[in-house]
């Protein structure tokens, strides 16, 4: 309702529709019948209209955010209008031309957002219409041998057997993950030819129809999928990877930052806090992951991703990030907790956690910036090494770190009274309470960077199943990789 | 090959298979071109029966751990027997009869897992069926209107435009999350209509013929879906949380004894690390979390989930649950962190930890129990206090870590030179590197009881929410929550 009047204010009309949301308010200035119920239209319709408005805004943000989602709803469009346009000579439902209408279905089910996903449902409706065809019709010939009684029993009997078996089989995971709908059309063909009153001949007719027709409406998702501003699922599972690398890369070290400026820069928290909660993406990154991984294997050679590109290992480096974002996620509690250290004692670590948190984030910049290339890092030992030398001098940091305060705690006491030297027992009432929350970032820092170099292990092992390009001049490995793909291909062929 | 000859030998068969692996096998006991034939689809067959003995095997034990998996897929064959059973007296494809293939279509396209999905699968095909087929005769209508010349111009327009725009509404996250299933077969459906040659009073017949069959393919679909063994999505969410969180509490204590018990006993850490593990099921469950609460939302009141039972709250604990299991997953990092505080270090903190962990679980499990029995816990708040208090322990202990480590330093050196009592100087030396582990396993600790807290908040809205039954007797709140439910019941009505 203050949707409404909002709108209506902004629209400036000169009357004022007071939408009943009580009875007990009052009209006055027009009580009859037909004006109540004018109003409640008008209040309705300004309802109606704002929420439009509202979801139209919202959409429109959408598209502008990202326009391939505009650019897919045109291509769904464009696909359908031509497969209708394909078959518009011919109109559907009568005789032959029944089956036009599965290039229609076809077209309607089968376009996916990527190409993967747009062959996956392809070759899977065309395998199991075939496949499931085939085989109904082979039952069916054995059933129409045994004679008019026993028909029908055994056509019902192999529809609920080989419903209940491919019903069972999509709980396999490699199934669900590979052949999910082919499972559904085969149950789905198997039982239309099963059950169908047709004689064997008449059966071969219709299959081959409907499988021509079929073919058609999938030539002609796969051809606007392809032609038309193509998504490939594995550059989406690339750049998703490479994205939410630099995402943990930046939220370490705002995390970190945030911590030790806390209290010098009271403002800098805010701005820094949307870039420190980047690690989020990555904790909940699994299932998107994995439904691209799933897709992009459908995918032919395209651009930089050879034939038979290897798809698992990005998914170990995911699976890798996100062991090093739950330990993010302890360090952010870590830093946001009630407890925090007093700021003198924090400043004997600042610079060292600072440096670590600077260096594996380095890191981790050099390894996104390395898949995205496709190449093999040059400086990446080095600054491994360099994160090495950083997670050394924190130990060493901690390792002295009680003598530090021992010298601020004695340095004071010193100047007070000089001839008293047994103030070094000041030392011995430090409460680790105080400088709990220093100690866990620190631990944890260190933690994370045996986690950064779980991830580094992971990107090299991508590195080596996907043939990333040297850097180096010397040996250019380039030509030979080429050679792999072309063997694989050939063998394959 | 080495499975082949293996289930070979275990057949005790006579003659042995040689399958050429290479061209440098020599068959002496047979050369010939039949021979080598034979061996070859012996050998072949061998291994497709073995590798179909090992799927089977496979399959078989999944169907032994969940019946119900195999129990989902005959209540698929049955609802397809059925639908067949009850079309086999008109054969499919024959004029009229030929719209009773969408009965079959719909049982194979609409028969889920749970009683949810099939809800959810059926109402949105039934309405997208009815609203796209209206609105598609409409415009039939209206085109018809206009001539012969512009008729396929506005029929193929509106397929472009409302196949475009539907797509696109796909990417809106309630749409997709509620409605996806239905904007397919809305495209789909007004694609067919749009797109057929028929006259409108044609296709006013064919489409209350089309809605009847889906009615009847709806119908037993919902009806072998709900009468036998019912699956609701609403008991598998339900499940899912408890027994998550009941994992959680084990790890957790399983953890922290494996960490302080590890080097006094070796054997022990096996036994415990698959129990420690648990933790691992609740950072992935999101999906799964997300997926059952949207289909929760389609299924009627049944057994003690009311009509409208809320479900997001659910979600909201599973959240809690998962932000706890990311400080858990750092523990267990520490706890396997190369660096170890020495034994002596351990055990001044061993006993305060352990109660902590040990309150903390125990605090986890009641919590499960009370969402498990839908009642409000009467020794939660009992359980809470001795968790904080364990906290407030370990805080001491943790205040007092230094002085406990003097006096363990200092004994020593006292009993070897009596008079020498500058021997509290010992303790400026000791390194913090020694004891970060402890320290950090023991802040990860405080830190897991501050967001078991956050659990708690969760749990207390959803017994708020969801209307949990106190135990206490005093005041009975179980009829009016029923009246609450009757009376939105009714509302709704």
């Amino acid at each position: 309702m203050a949707m409404a009047n909002d709108k209506e204010a902004l629209d400036g009309l000169e009357w004022r529709v007071t939408v009943p949301s009580g009875s007990s308010v009052k009209m006055e200035w027009e009580s009859s019948v037909i004006g109540r119920a004018w109003t409640w239209f008008a209040g309705a319709v300004l309802m109606v209209k704002s929420k439009v408005f509202g979801f139209g805004k919202n959409a429109w943000k959408m598209g502008v955010d990202d326009p391939r989602k505009v650019i897919h709803g045109i291509k769904v469009g464009i696909a359908l209008s031509l497969v209708s346009v394909f078959y518009y000579a011919r109109p559907l439902y009568d005789g032959v031309g029944g089956n036009a209408m599965w290039a229609v279905m076809t077209v309607a089910v089968v376009f996916e957002y990527t190409v993967g996903g747009c062959l996956y449902k392809g070759f899977n409706r065309a395998v199991a219409t075939l496949s499931a065809g085939g085989l109904a019709m082979g039952i069916h010939w054995i059933a129409s041998k045994t004679g008019e009684k026993v028909e029908p029993v055994i056509l019902s009997a192999s529809v609920f057997l080989l419903g209940a078996a491919a019903t069972f089989s999509r709980f396999i995971p490699t199934v669900k993950a590979r052949f999910d709908y082919g499972v559904t059309i085969f149950i789905l063909t198997f039982s239309l030819v099963a059950v169908s009153g047709y004689r064997v001949d008449e059966l071969l007719d219709l299959l081959q129809q409907r499988v021509s027709t079929i073919a058609i409406g999938i030539s002609i998702c796969l051809l606007v999928c392809i032609l038309i501003c193509p998504v490939w699922a594995s550059e989406e599972l690339h750049l998703l990877i490479t994205k939410n690398m630099e995402k943990l890369a930046e939220s370490l070290e705002a995390c970190v930052e945030e911590y030790f400026m806390k209290d010098g820069a009271g403002d800098g928290k805010n701005s820094c806090s949307q870039k420190s909660q980047g690690y989020r993406c990555v904790l909940n990154s699994k299932a998107s992951e994995d439904s691209q991984a799933n897709l992009a294997r459908w995918e032919p050679a395209h651009g930089r991703f050879g034939f038979r590109h290897p798809w698992s290992p990005y998914l170990k480096v995911g699976a890798a990030m996100r062991y090093c974002a739950y330990c993010i996620e302890a360090l952010n509690g870590c830093i946001n907790s009630e407890i925090q250290a007093p700021e003198s004692t924090k400043k004997h670590l600042k610079e060292v956690c600072m440096k670590l948190s600077s260096e594996s984030s380095k890191v981790l910049k050099e390894l996104s910036s390395s898949i995205k290339s496709m190449k093999r890092s040059k400086s990446i030992d080095l600054l491994v090494e360099e994160m090495s030398t950083a997670v050394e001098e924190l130990h060493n940091a901690l390792r002295s770190f009680p003598n530090q305060l021992t010298q601020a705690a004695v340095q004071p006491a010193v100047e007070a009274n000089e001839e008293k030297k047994h103030s070094i027992s000041v030392t011995t009432t430090l409460p680790v309470m105080e400088v709990l929350p220093l100690i866990t970032v620190a631990s944890l820092l260190i933690e994370i960077s045996a986690r950064i170099d779980g991830v580094l292990d992971a990107v090299r092992n991508l590195a080596d199943l996907a043939g990333f390009e040297s850097v180096e001049n010397e040996k250019p490995p380039s030509p030979t990789h080429q050679e792999q793909e072309d063997r694989k291909a050939f063998q394959e062929v």
